[in-house]
């Protein structure tokens, strides 16, 4: 496969894996795409993974309407304003005019807070907890990106009250472990957890913590939120209750969501020249076995072929018993769709009872004996996934450079990596930093020690000890 | 709980046991609803159940955009005049007017099969089979009902291509049957499968395969649809391969899909006066287990309860320990929800190491040894399946009449009824029975014999044997 170098021509390589892969393809409405099902598969293993954490901690799955009616939209003056330049109206019905004009979702607060305060009333309907796998839509204008920036996008989006705000502080820390164990542990993905900054956090949170990791191409992503809203929406949206002592509170709200935007950096951080390179936990298909056969001793070679692929069932194996292609081509097509181990079976194999595995990240190939298939096709995996989470993770630590200047920064995110320094927070300071560098923040560590450090920009006590870099 | 009669006062009662059973509310864009959790987890079963049906028969799922563009839209003929009058329309992006108005998606035939056709070279790229769990819109400006009839709901859509009409044929009858399978064998919901007439069939299809069901009040309805599309499409959309011998052909294409109007219909069939009565196999949450506290002796209870909850646990077994609520008030609770099965334990039971199991669909208590509790609740949730199913059936099929005359079409469908008769098909005969009798064709036993029968409203030969009703 003649793909792009990844190094020094990423954004044309993205595009070509993409493509080459079948993950995705263009539409005839801009911005909008389709997932085929070779990335819808791996987002339905998200999903399945996703859905056990939640229902786990006594998260519930529902269905809100995507229209919302723009007065409904409007009720909190800040989310409106953050999100009203990209929001997509329905304006007609057939040919009549809509008397109130509807917002197809970009985010779902505020039609399902509407709901939220008719539903509770009392300290025994807390906490609400209730998450929705749906559509969304922005309407942005900057240049669309296949998964990483599109117009319509596949998220979950998690949305609770609480009685206090301490159980809500907590499950917006525990949702984001668990978004964070789904790039690490499931996608091999290393992240950088923090806090945004005032001036990037969610419109209408009162804090949003964010996972953001290095692309290929040196700018930064955020990989997805987890939002602590206070009262902000509980006060105009009147989602309040009668507490133990028959006092009237607002319920404290969190939100968090996680998109279709992270196929796009698993692709893009793992992906090689040869195409896409899949996390072995993540794919749907682990295994693919290819027999090779020669004119005459295909028999033997099929029969044990359908015999591994009974035996390897439970990794989604797939059997490339196509006629009409060359091995090397398969060897290839299943190369380019990223599919973690390939099992070669020839004529040679079946007489010794053995096959050859290779492994797509390393293309280490070992020879093994069947009766070991199931215990070394497992370890391989294992190792795999970890392979791939440590040299992803040395990448992202070895892009990170301690900065105490503003012109230092400038230099390290021009040259593709991730700059960190103490810092104050304040919006002001940051619209300097984003005039100067170009870099926004991207998060603030959340446990790091800032007794006695001065902020990088202003010289006053910082707060923080924060990332910055350029951004998707 | 004081729910409207059902018999008497179905539709109220049908309003009450939604909000009851917390199952859907209303909002405020007319006509659109939100699934609560306990509907969203039925729908989750159902998507199981298909899901594991559509791949196990080599059906993948993707992902297609929500917005058609207008002019997409148009490219089949009798597909936009069935459709367009139900469109709503996004105009515009933030404050700008876009250059060309997009449809929300009333279903994706077009939008998929422009990106078929780019798909699409050579026979070895068919079958083409993909499916999407998607909403869909059509603004409707009949009267909504929750499940029933929405402006959005959700839905599957199966769309395939097959190198030969053999091969689409094939397929759309073996997806009505698994529908069928869905109703019948998961929801417990007798249907009566068939052939839509010309008049009915879907915008765009060469036939419509259909499942129609009797409603409490007398009204049939369409359960769900499988259709044929022929060449109808792939010559429009230009969907075309080179065959086995170089020559140009077009796809033979289906479509189908399910709803979640499925749940309405399941919730009216089964439900009565104390609420909703879930099939055991659909029910995501099969059994409950009230304790029954006394004070001074809730520890033993409590624990031994806690016991039976582990040793259930496959059943999705709900545990009521609420504090501050009756066990009278627990039952009612979870009656109207509609989980199958009951547990009661009290101190006595305890000491016997026995509980007490009702049904909820006949209200039938037996009192059990715990060690042999998991055989019991098992052989329960199996008659409960087949009693409610046989219940359901008997009580479709005394409600079929056969006629031969329209003003004894008249006669049946306004008691109520399903007719049947000896029918032509004619479009202009359908007009004359829904003018004279204000029923419509239903669908045509896919195979009874016409033999020298004939048409009972022109006189002329008989080609279908057809249920006719009243309907939603």
């Amino acid at each position: 496969m003649a793909l792009k170098n990844k190094k020094s021509n990423f954004s044309e390589w993205y595009t070509e894996v993409i493509q080459s892969a079948e993950l995705a393809d263009y539409t005839n409405v801009s911005g909008a795409m389709v997932l085929r099902p070779n990335s819808y598969s791996i987002w339905e293993s998200i999903q399945n993974y996703l859905n056990s954490r939640f229902k786990r901690d006594g998260v519930r799955n529902a269905y809100f309407p995507m229209f919302i009616p723009e007065k409904l939209l409007k009720k909190e003056s800040k989310h409106i304003e953050g999100f009203a330049p990209e929001v997509a109206w329905v304006t007609h019905a057939g040919k009549s005019k809509l008397k109130e004009k509807l917002a197809v979702r970009p985010t779902s607060e505020t039609i399902m807070y509407d709901s939220y305060s008719k539903w509770i009333r009392s300290w025994k309907d807390l906490p609400l907890r209730l998450n929705q796998w749906v559509n969304v839509v922005r309407w942005e204008f900057k240049h669309p990106t296949p998964f990483l920036r599109t117009r319509e996008f596949l998220w979950q989006e998690g949305h609770s009250v609480f009685a206090t705000k301490e159980e809500a502080d907590k499950e917006a820390f525990k949702m984001s472990r668990i978004y964070r164990d789904t790039y690490e542990k499931l996608m091999a993905v290393p992240v950088l957890e923090g806090l945004k900054s005032d001036k990037e956090k969610f419109a209408g949170a009162d804090y949003s913590i964010s996972l953001e990791t290095l692309m290929p191409d040196g700018k930064a992503i955020q990989a997805c939120t987890s939002h602590h809203l206070g009262q902000n929406f509980s006060k105009p949206f009147k989602i309040s209750f009668l507490d133990k002592n028959e006092k009237r509170e607002f319920g404290w709200q969190n939100s968090w969501g996680f998109t279709t935007r992270s196929l796009g950096v698993m692709i893009a951080v793992h992906g090689d020249d040869k195409g896409l390179v899949l996390p072995p936990r993540v794919a749907p298909n682990k295994v693919v076995i290819i027999p090779i056969l020669f004119k005459g001793k295909e028999a033997p070679v099929l029969k044990a072929a359908n015999a591994l692929k009974k035996s390897l069932n439970k990794y989604g194996v797939i059997l490339d018993d196509r006629e009409g292609y060359s091995a090397g081509r398969k060897f290839n097509d299943w190369e380019v769709r990223g599919i973690p181990l390939r099992i070669e079976i020839g004529p040679r194999d079946v007489q010794n009872k053995s096959v050859v595995i290779a492994r797509r990240d390393t293309s280490e190939k070992v020879t093994v004996k069947v009766s070991k298939l199931d215990s070394t096709v497992l370890s391989m995996l294992k190792s795999m996934h970890s392979d791939m989470f440590d040299r992803a993770k040395k990448n992202l630590m070895d892009s990170i450079v301690d900065v105490d200047s503003v012109s230092g920064l400038k230099k390290v995110v021009s040259s593709g990596k991730i700059a960190r320094a103490y810092w104050c927070g304040s919006v002001s300071s940051e619209d300097e930093i984003k005039r100067k560098t170009g870099a926004k923040s991207l998060n603030s560590e959340l446990r790091a020690s800032v007794r006695s450090k001065s902020c990088f920009v202003t010289g006053g006590d910082a707060k923080y000890l924060t990332y910055f870099g350029k951004s998707y």
